[in-house]
């Protein structure tokens, strides 16, 4: 099997599953219960939140852990516009951030805020001008993904917080959801608010994500209840699913350089090895993109048609991005970059892991190159 | 290890947290992701969903997975308060709500609902009399619980539904999280609409939940995004998860009248012995209470000083609901009952779980009898 899907999910690492195993067992309480058992359990969770909060070099008090980026993401957005209404009712985001984020903010629009969605270029990046010339007096929240889940294009994010800092009453968050341990993220050095992350992105478990929240940064809870985490999200704290979070963000974090280096040889060796073929138009830029997304479209092959025939040879791939990829309609991501809808019908996502070889990119490109030119001959 | 504090947590069973390992390293796709891998774990995601449906005896696109009884709370008495606000802005609920409860109602108070929170008599049960003088025009949704979480109470659910038959336009919710194998449940028969679930409740894993929704009913849901879930609660699928506590379900009702049998007998000695030690006051009802909790008070001992004495002798206890441990200030469900301020201070909750012994409950009484003479002795 070559697994080429990790921007959809990835495989949990056996030590992070290993580590899971043993907190769920044997240390099962409750971290809101007085008794030793939920003392055990809550030192675990805080260790984990300390660990988290070491590698992403922040405050172990701004790490709040919820049940993965859909709702970070929301947690972030929705909880910071309704928090700050009287403020402002003006957001600013971007074209093509991922379907929790513009979601958020069609709730929000659909609640009598008002949002401006910054175009993106052919690249898929926006421009700072842009940014700029939409903040307004009554704008209280900017939101932006660092990596972009269909294509990787890296947005100016440090810009972006550079030129915020002459905004302190606008709340910056950004989706750092398929950033983490392939492109470097400063939250301090950024000037990011809020930022978001999903452990099963980063071989740890479906079901885990944090929050960075920073110091002072005001949210309204989405789910009320036993006040855990501060207040901020209540529910019995998934402990097991903490630990396992902040385990496979330090090994990601551990592989760092090496691992980049590799998923960007092998990308190279994707995207060499496509330009190759015929009618193949590459989407993801060569500069400015995260290493491990490759989105290309071969033409007039629908996507669907190609994932199906390279999953015949064990070569998992996807359409655009897995959370809209049922809807059958073309990425508006790449709508937005001005890919005509017959090429976007066609896009194919190729995403890496650390675990990923050179090797498996050279068989799948056999296998694309088979299975297109068979494609092909049927259609004819 | 006597471990007597089951409504704040369970051990999971291993065979649950077998195959929660073997889906998320075996079966790790993204359900959404079009690929074979994909479709494999959506497949496992159906097979959860109809094994919840067929034990709860409803329809499988009645089942919405979620990360929590905490986050089904929410959902359902948010989602519902928010979608129909046009129809009414009057809620009912009663006074001893689990705190995810409790903080949704007074979520929705500040956003200009009203509220009534109907009382309880002195074994912490709601008058149906006083629930139907509190229906109004304008009333939308009443949200019960079945199973009260410090002190076991149950509520007349079916008596309610059977009386808001009458009542097409209004929402009946209930917070079964406390209720599940323990006491028997008819969505159908008792005309519920909407119904809370934990997996961790009984022995699934924390982080994973269940809400029912009757078909037809809908709600605004509160993660917006890729639209998994029917649309209702997005966020990638916790697959492993829902297929642990499709498994836990599984297992607890399988044990079922057994297990209850045994749970009973189990809080029938340990309330004929707490009857017999000094200035003991029994606090759950001997009718109408589920098998498993016991709420107790020793006259002038706090609750933190015999739960510290009792977990060095290995019994593990609490004070009122995991949720509400930490904020110190006696329980409002025992308040609410009538009891006095200095009781619901020294009040203590046992809660079982199937596999505890009738010899841990003996163990348990003897470690009472001494903790609580040996903390007088000191106290004078």
């Amino acid at each position: 099997m070559i697994y080429f899907d990790n921007s959809a999910t990835t495989k949990p690492y056996k030590e992070v599953l290993e580590s899971y195993v043993t907190v769920s067992s044997e240390y099962f309480g409750n971290p809101s219960s007085l008794n030793a058992l939920g003392g055990q359990a809550e030192k675990l969770l805080t260790k984990a939140r300390e660990q988290v909060a070491n590698l992403l070099t922040v405050k172990k008090t701004e790490i709040f852990f919820t049940s993965g980026g859909t709702e970070s993401n929301n947690l972030a957005i929705k909880g910071a516009a309704y928090i700050h209404k009287n403020k402002g009712r003006h957001l600013i985001t971007t074209s093509i951030e991922h379907a929790s984020v513009k979601k958020s903010f069609e709730q929000l629009e659909q609640d009598g805020f008002e949002v401006t969605y910054l175009p993106v270029d052919s690249s898929g990046r926006i421009q700072i001008d842009d940014l700029k010339k939409a903040i307004r007096n009554d704008t209280i929240l900017i939101s932006v993904m660092q990596v972009n889940n269909e294509i990787g294009t890296i947005q100016p994010i440090k810009e972006i917080g550079e030129y915020l800092k002459k905004f302190p009453n606008i709340l910056f968050h950004v989706d750092a959801v398929q950033a983490v341990g392939k492109v470097p993220l400063s939250l301090n050095e950024y000037r990011v608010d809020l930022c978001s992350f999903s452990g099963h992105k980063f071989h740890g478990l479906k079901g885990t994500g944090v929050l960075f929240v920073r110091e002072g940064v005001r949210l309204s809870p989405l789910l009320a209840g036993g006040g855990q985490e501060r207040k901020l999200r209540s529910g019995t704290e998934n402990v097991a699913g903490a630990v396992a979070l902040s385990k496979a963000l330090r090994m990601v974090l551990t592989e760092g350089k090496n691992g980049i280096e590799r998923m960007s040889k092998i990308r190279e060796i994707l995207r060499n090895g496509l330009s190759e073929l015929e009618e193949v138009q590459i989407h993801t830029p060569t500069l400015n993109s995260a290493p491990h997304i490759l989105n290309f479209s071969i033409k007039g092959i629908k996507s669907e048609v190609l994932i199906h025939a390279l999953e015949e040879k064990g070569v998992y791939v996807s359409t655009t991005s897995a959370c809209s990829s049922k809807k059958k309609s073309p990425s508006s991501t790449l709508l937005a970059m001005g890919v005509t809808d017959e090429l976007a019908e066609s896009a194919i996502r190729v995403s890496l892991s650390f675990n990923n070889t050179e090797n498996e990119a050279l068989a799948a490109l056999a296998a694309i190159k088979e299975a297109s030119e068979h494609i092909r001959k049927v259609m004819k």
